[in-house]
């Protein structure tokens, strides 16, 4: 099946410099489907024939007038960008033109139209965050990112749900382990909402595994993390923060002297093999859950590799249902006197 | 100031196969310092023997005959084990024969025998179990790490007072700066607890830098982290779970075949100098903080060289008056029609 993607070209800190140049690669690779660039026409022209092409039966332009910045208010930029980039882009998915979206723009601005536009699907009653990350066995699903603060056991539950249905579209993965995020792996453990969310997933279809402590999610012991936006949050920019700073220090210890230096070049090939196994960029996109069309969210900061890896994020979930599996994966669930 | 510790000589993973080398190797180093080996006294004379040594001056052993097991009921553990090595070593900084004790035991039993034993300070609801972290610039300390899943903004405030006065003490830092994790550096961002917080560390005499991001710790942007112990406790094993993957990829990489083991052994001082920056071991010894008396948790799996930090950062605390530290911080603090 091949699919068509919306662009937001003008998001993310580099902006066309990034978005144009990963589409153009995404098109090479995947050779049925489609983007529309959505954007400034004048100024996505001129960036496509800086890489000497111009649209053509795959890729195409829509153009609009406005940016959301990356630091505006979501609700202002809901009303007064009308013909964002943004807006525009997630408008296409709704009308059927594209199967899905891509922007690097503003998180918060992004969740909020998207929910706006699209609405949340039958069953949901809060969108999620969703992002893969390496683990000693392969790559882990941890939700909720962020979007939601304070979490009810209901709503942890449907973050299982939803990223148990992205595991087994995306992963091929036909039924996901999925792990509560806790603070210790007995049951008693943890908060009330964590306790009652516990219980919740242990009578639902998923496939729980019951609790799971921060050490356990890198070892790979499940395939999907459920936990609240905060404590995601958390976990997610601790993670970064602490890849940096191990990054920093190699760096440092590798550059204190001509000898340290010799070292670098003589264990370059293994440095960099480490370096490619947990690039931080094949993991980028995030993936807006719950809505009724398929958004993905790239890093701000993600180059031209990063941002077509989220590119073929969203490419997957529209081939593999993501929304008609999460649906199915809800309406399995909803209890038959609800 | 000479300091007199109480070991529990038979908690953690390894007992008196790291609890006696460690403590020998305390009394070497401190010049001054004394301790006291509490538990099973046959095995402790033995253990000692074996390090062609006997109790002395500095050095005496006080006899235990039950031993609190690593997953043991907390509840259980204080019903049932009075006269555990874990119960006595508490006992002996209460009835001050002690100034600090240290156990690498159950962390739950330890947390509730000394909150028993030694009850809270005047002005703190619950103790709070704070550590010292690495980050680009130095050190951090983040608390609390797991005692409290619930808190309230005064709870946070309490921890930020707390983490101030520790970090005051053993890292000679006057006036530290306290940040408040959460999952945005505005003031809008967070959930309740975590904004009201921020108004009141605001309005204390603690030096409140403002709200920190996960990345922001590592980073080293404040001297204090404050977080409610389920995130705390979430970030603390995510850190360790991260590193643990990052280490067994690098060990992965460099051994793959004769050519990158060659380049490891070329690397080995550079490695080993960034292995010796991160060393966990040396960051050993969480403090249980709000306590009428010095208590020093070290990891259950530490080995001698974690498990001596873990005794020096006890005799520092005592040794820089903690406790009257702590109680001059909450006494600036109480406003003055409470």
């Amino acid at each position: 099946m091949s699919v068509t993607l919306a662009i937001d070209a003008m998001g993310g800190d580099h902006g066309l410099a990034v978005t144009v140049p990963a589409a153009l690669e995404f098109l090479r690779k995947a050779r049925g489907d489609r983007v529309i660039l959505v954007g400034d026409e004048p100024a996505i022209l001129e960036a496509l024939s800086r890489h000497r092409t111009s649209p053509d039966d795959r890729l195409s332009v829509r153009h609009t007038t406005q940016v959301v910045e990356m630091d505006e208010a979501p609700a202002l930029a809901m009303r007064n960008k009308k013909d964002s980039s943004m807006r525009i882009a997630i408008d296409l998915v709704h009308e059927g033109a594209a199967q899905a979206c891509v922007s690097a723009g503003n998180t918060g601005a992004l969740m909020a139209t998207a929910r706006f536009v699209l609405k949340t699907l039958p069953g949901i009653d809060r969108p999620a965050i969703a992002s893969m990350m390496p683990t000693q066995k392969g790559a882990v699903c941890i939700l909720d990112l962020g979007a939601n603060v304070d979490c009810s056991p209901e709503h942890l539950l449907q973050f299982g749900i939803m990223g148990s249905a992205l595991v087994a579209a995306t992963e091929n993965k036909p039924s996901p382990s999925v792990g509560l995020l806790n603070i210790g792996s007995e049951d008693i453990k943890g908060n009330e909402a964590v306790k009652r969310a516990a219980a919740l997933l242990r009578s639902s279809p998923v496939n729980f595994a019951g609790n799971v402590e921060g050490n356990d999610v890198y070892r790979g012991a499940v395939d999907v993390v459920v936990c609240d936006g905060f404590v995601g949050n958390v976990f997610l920019k601790a993670s970064e923060g602490l890849a940096q700073m191990l990054r920093a220090f190699l760096r440092e210890e590798f550059g204190r002297s001509w000898l340290t230096r010799l070292a670098a070049l003589l264990a370059w090939p293994v440095l960099n093999a480490f370096r490619r196994r947990v690039d931080h960029r094949r993991y980028n996109g995030a993936s807006l859950l719950g809505l009724r069309g398929i958004v993905v969210k790239s890093h701000g900061s993600a180059d031209i590799l990063g941002f077509r890896c989220a590119l073929e994020r969203a490419a997957e979930e529209a081939r593999h249902g993501l929304i008609e599996r999460i649906t199915a994966h809800v309406e399995k669930l909803t209890p038959v006197d609800a």
